[in-house]
């Protein structure tokens, strides 16, 4: 599907610093990106698209989720079944939905908290919202120059997906290591384990603190069997 | 202060497989060690001390805080607080209390949720609840084996302490060290980091299932400054 690349369609859904990353390289992977925000003529994302060339294109939400075969969920965590009513249920059927928002909650102040978490994660609730949608939760553990180039922290680290469609997952994993050289993959199991990754956030927070920079990654170091 | 071992005394509050690997540990490295229990006579805590040779003896909650000049809570989370206030506010005071335990709640079934995070954790709310105690959180991210001996998962890999007494953190961190062989441990801040470290349970548990084995650790892999 991807080898040879270039010949696929993606929706970014949300014009910051992550979609703009995610858009990007996937533009720069030779695909076809339309990055979608709440109206047509948003203009960070018009400015992306004047700057990302001829692959590149901004629309509303519901255009951009029914340009691309795949879609990045790249709205703020706070936001994003909002936007993905926007999007429309229509735009969104079948597709494969990558989500990779947390839901912080920066009302209390810093460092912020989940908006939900333990028995619920933003996956599970767009899954629920959206029972027609391929959900794959990945990408949300690790800072955004890292999710478009796996290689960017050297050695070995893993990339967690979560979702209740095994074919999608499997897709999600090529895409992972053909596009963003993410080589190291573990399947956590069905849409509930997004909980495990999005509750991964005060860890990630506080050793971004801790270590003065967001550019670190966790491997997972299994004892090997006797 | 542990150079040379077997001069210091250790109360390890809790007689399930965790306070015996613990309590195990340390007799075997040639310190005295008091195993608490709700009641003097609890069973498993008379038959350990009895198997445990001439260093080891069992005795109730406040007893073994009392004996200890280190204490272990290796209680369940659900019952840590009770447990402490069984043991006594005199007994704690001015101790190291190392809190290895999580606030699993099985009630929901499986897997367990936590019977709070986000805002709050067990860590904090021992130290909220005991604020003469020096609470310093650690080793509740691995499986029990391993709390004791870090080099049994090959290769490099990290501990976490969290807490408010930096002192205590350093004694706690030499003691990791020389006592379980944790030559690799990250100081994530003050006692409300708990709920980072606690918050890993999810990740843990879904990791277990997916790998088959408790015998894992996560490293912290971190892009080196340019």
């Amino acid at each position: 599907m991807i080898e040879g690349g270039g010949d696929m369609k993606f929706g970014v859904l949300g014009t910051g610093m992550v979609g703009r990353a995610i858009a990007s390289k996937l533009v720069s992977r030779g695909h076809h990106v339309m990055m979608g925000a709440r109206a047509r003529g948003n203009i960070p994302a018009t400015e992306w698209a004047a700057a990302a060339g001829n692959n590149a294109r901004a629309g509303s939400f519901s255009e951009a989720a029914s340009f691309g075969d795949i879609l990045f969920n790249c709205v703020h965590g706070a936001h994003t079944l909002e936007a993905l009513e926007a999007a429309g249920h229509d735009a969104l059927r079948g597709k494969i939905l990558i989500d990779i928002a947390n839901p912080m909650d920066y009302s209390q102040g810093d460092p912020p908290l989940l908006l939900y978490c333990n028995d619920d994660s933003l996956g599970e609730r767009i899954q629920r919202a959206f029972p027609e949608v391929r959900v794959v939760k990945t990408l949300n553990t690790v800072g955004f120059p890292s999710m478009v180039d796996g290689t960017r922290i050297p050695g070995e680290h893993d990339m967690f997906v979560c979702g209740n469609d095994v074919a999608a997952k499997a897709e999600v994993s090529l895409l992972l290591r053909e596009e963003f050289r993410w080589s190291n993959v573990i399947d956590l199991g069905n849409i509930s384990s997004a909980r495990a990754t999005e509750m991964l956030m005060p860890l990630f927070l506080r050793l971004w603190k801790t270590l003065g920079t967001f550019d670190f990654n966790i491997q997972v170091v299994v004892k090997p069997k006797a």
